[in-house]
């Protein structure tokens, strides 16, 4: 009777006592493989050998920490390939490998953080400080933890074109990218968040590959014609060969957490991976990071980016989920960001009222089997026992909401300071797990756009048209769409660090309410016109939204005002709540 | 906030008390649709106006049952459009469709059949009698209740194109192929397979169209480029109007259940229903299935025919399944096949052990996770806690098993009676419910090759040169592919009733003692070399089946011999198996 299809390491393998190593490769494609160390004014050569179900593994070489390598494929020395596997690349995604030995993950008394405990900070390393690196992130930790964050979803680390990208044009997953420092860099700057209490996860992309320097098509059948995504042939997670696939992505999923020691995985647009077999791929993923967590005794989660209001992803495995700890709940920002801004545009149309923000409070989702006019059709379904509003990750803003705009102007901006703490409020003290977008906090006033730096020009060209025809009919007077290729798009995005006092103690201080209560178990939200008032963590305070343009008079039964924008008051039991105002009481 | 899509009743509706009734239609697409009722030598027009959600209605119009009628769409007249939803075409699929009103459903005292007392038959109309009709299938229903059979599956009854087809190319689901008689005379049938203890389930089609008639595409977005299956764009589930889409075939899952009062429904190829929503279609399918059971009083069943070894089709509801009372389970077929005939081409590379076939009457399964070499890459999972044997339907062979072998041959002819009885043992006291197709069960011999009866050329001829090309290969000396579109392919499919007694009184003598004993909790599988055993049903009898060319002395805890096949003897506790050799002993 037949095997499992065997998951083994892959890439540079560990040292043997003699310090020599092996190196492995997945490439059932080529016909032969050999493997290239590389000095600066030579290379030698190793025949990879099969090792049986498409993997070739080398003899033991004298390959330490630093050394420079790539591949020859089918006897061809023309193209010097770099690892799929590898760690890092010193000069880019076309370039050589370096083999990485990172130090063991060794995080005293750090237990990780479950989602019930998180407050989490998205950041982009490249454009959070000047430097744009770990190095110079490192030095923020003390203020976010000081802010209140308890988490950091660091956006996508993976080997793109260039020296800039917000990280979603991968082609290396497993390769730090070279802008942003070095892999011991990022080894360091999650032990520096670690002592600060602070969690590490990142964003990773499980769904597609970037349009350049993408030479897996060479080792393996990364994509299959069978499924299609937005990006093309989908990542082949069920057609012939798909456990090798699933051993690659599976071995970026133990690099993230048990080598660099990670917090969890914020995996991006998981209803584009396309998987029709038994065992979900997303269900290897969750059971993987689970018995890495459970092996060395602290919380890891994981977090899907999910569109389909589809309850599976989150439910338990043993229910037949797929056992994401959390998800993105773009809808909860959809309510809000309708009713703060009035825009109806686009996917906006299906929002706008009053009493969908009050059941996104409810239930996260706000479409649980109603009919979109946008979608055209049912959508979603409700949560369903099992699943904890935890697992609801919300936001106000984040890099898509904002970085999908055509300037990628930030919502402050459009809606002024008033209606921004209105919003705040609501989502840092929803019974949701909040997520703060870089800057946001105090609110920054640069914007996020889309930025690429492609190396080829036909590329180049179709980005830019690309983004031309998308925003065609938002073009102005004064309005364009800023050049994705140009660096001055990606300088513009960089965090200016100018703070409005107001809005961060504002923060500061619903973080603080926040983190002072216990987790909470349910909600009670009741709606009546513009008015929400939803009793959070266990009733130890009520918050209040006034989502309309008239002050509100209410009598309250409280006498202490916690925390008030926009002139809100509270005496002798009556909260007078300005338009667009928030007050949480107690 | 928004509602949900509504599920409305279409077509002919029901009379109104004055005799007058409304005619419904889905039809997003078109910008104006008339009601066309015929009479002998005229027409009348009734412009269908909007309910709004794409659904359009007639004002009430006098058209009794027997009524021809039609649809002009966009005010054109020279294309008269039978009836989406129409319950009848009697001059096929491009003409007019006909009003049809079915008595209620009242079957005294029936209540169904549960799948753990079924003993399923396959039956195409069309062959199985000399007339293939259902009156004719009529006269035989005494027969089958004396076989043994409680449970019949009747090849599709939708309208394809032509006067023969085996049923997989309907393009009007609701319509009863006129070629095997009207509406009422499957009503009929159904009552008197009821009053013989027989319950009767529908072979249904959710998964694509047929190639020659399909008019849906002018009324609603039936097909969506999101997804494609082997037959191309997938059926709309999960894209815009997939709700439409959705009533469309819920639409048809009500008549059968409820219209006709069948039993259940076989649903073809579930893998190929590509629905990334939140609600799988066939959740919906499951969920209105056993509301109208509970709201009858009987038992209903829904069986997949599933090609991906996953327990989520199994699967309740309320565990995050789709809720199907049981599935096909081609690799019990496969792994009995490849040891009964040798064969190792196609996916039959992926069997031939003997551990295979007493892996499935563990497991239903054969791949549980291990890897298929035929597939390349892991395959299935465990069917896991929660799921019965019983949900496991498993056949010796079915229509798709012999008619899609070049010439339709079937198994007898290929490996002889010994090892036929074999295999007949095998399942038919399997812990799994048996499926038998037609004139099997006394060993006929006449094929069932592939038959179509198409009207265009051009698809006549793409039909017969795909044939041609998948059996290139097998095309021998005095062998060939028989013509799909001839008349006499047909008719050679027909059964020819010559009853091999040997092999009818095998059946006879498994089918009493499986119903003599009671449902089984638990399955006890031993094999060794060859030699399989189980105990069946709580242990009333030990089944032994030797898959060996070796003749076999077994002691036995046991001294009543209740079957055997091949010479089989039991004396003094030595059961003497010859080769492929079936005993079942007590």
């Amino acid at each position: 009777m037949n095997d499992t299809f065997p998951y083994l390491p892959l890439g540079p393998l560990s040292a043997e006592p003699d310090g020599n190593r092996r190196f492995r490769v997945w490439a059932p494609l080529p016909k032969s493989l050999d493997l290239v160390l590389l000095t600066d004014d030579d290379q030698t050569l190793h025949r990879m050998q099969p090792e049986g179900n498409g993997y070739l593994i080398s003899e033991p070489v004298a390959a330490p920490a630093g050394t420079r390598y790539g591949f020859y494929l089918n006897g061809k020395r023309d193209k010097l390939y770099p690892d799929p596997a590898s760690r890092y690349q010193p000069s880019g995604v076309h370039g050589e490998s370096e083999v990485i030995d990172l130090p063991p993950v060794a995080d005293e008394d750090w237990s990780g953080k479950p989602l019930h405990e998180a407050v989490i900070y998205e950041l982009h390393v490249g454009t959070f400080t000047e430097a744009g690196t770990f190095a110079a992130a490192e030095e923020r930790l003390d203020y976010l933890r000081d802010l209140g964050v308890t988490m950091l979803e660091i956006m996508p680390l993976n080997q793109t074109s260039g020296e800039r990208n917000w990280g979603y044009d991968g082609v290396l997953p497993s390769a730090l990218f070279q802008a942003y420092g070095r892999p011991e860099d990022f080894h360091r700057f999650i032990r520096a968040a670690h002592e600060r209490g602070i969690a590490v996860i990142v964003d990773v992309i499980y769904n597609h590959l970037g349009p350049e320097g993408n030479y897996l098509p060479s080792f393996f059948p990364v994509f299959t014609e069978k499924h299609h995504t937005p990006w093309g042939a989908a990542i082949n997670f069920d057609d012939a060969h798909a456990d090798g696939v699933r051993n690659y992505w599976l071995e970026n999923v133990r690099l993230w957490l048990e080598t660099y020691g990670a917090d969890g995985l914020r995996i991006d647009a998981v209803h584009a991976i396309k998987d029709y077999s038994a065992n979900h791929f997303l269900e290897e993923v969750s059971a993987l990071a689970d018995r890495i967590g459970k092996a060395q005794g602290r919380t890891i989660v994981t977090i899907a980016e999910c569109d389909l209001n589809a309850p599976r992803y989150l439910q338990s495995r043993k229910r037949g989920g797929y056992g994401m700890s959390g998800q993105w709940v773009d809808e909860f920002h959809h309510a809000m960001h309708a009713l703060l801004t009035g825009e109806v545009r686009g996917y906006y149309e299906d929002f706008g009222e009053v009493e969908q923000l009050a059941r996104a409070l409810k239930d996260g989702y706000v479409y649980t089997g109603q009919y979109s006019p946008h979608r055209k059709r049912n959508f979603g379904r409700k949560p369903g026992p099992g699943i904890t509003p935890a697992q609801m990750v919300v936001f106000l803003q984040n890099h898509d909401q904002v970085g999908n705009r055509m300037e990628g102007d930030r919502l402050l901006g459009g809606i002024g300071v008033d209606k921004y703490l209105l919003g705040a409020g609501t989502y840092l003290l929803s019974p949701f797990t909040p997520l703060i977008f870089m800057g946001e906090e105090y609110g920054e006033e640069n914007p996020f756009p889309y930025f690429v730096h492609h190396g080829e020009e036909a590329l180049i060209k179709a980005v830019r048209e690309g983004r031309a025809r998308e925003f065609a009919a938002f073009q102005t007077e004064g309005h364009h769409v800023p050049d994705p290729q140009a660096e001055e798009t990606f300088r513009s995005a960089k965090l200016s660090w100018k703070q409005d006092d107001r809005i961060l103690e504002f923060y500061r201080r619903a973080l603080h309410l926040r983190s002072a209560a216990p987790a909470f178990a349910d909600i009670s939200v009741d709606q009546s016109g513009p008015l929400i008032t939803w009793s959070i963590r266990g009733g130890k305070y009520t918050a209040c939204g006034n989502y309309g343009d008239e002050a509100l008079t209410i009598e309250v039964d409280a006498d202490e005002l916690l925390l008030a924008s926009n002139g809100a008051t509270l005496e002798n039991n009556l909260l007078q709540l300005p338009a667009w105002g928030f007050a949480a009481i107690a």
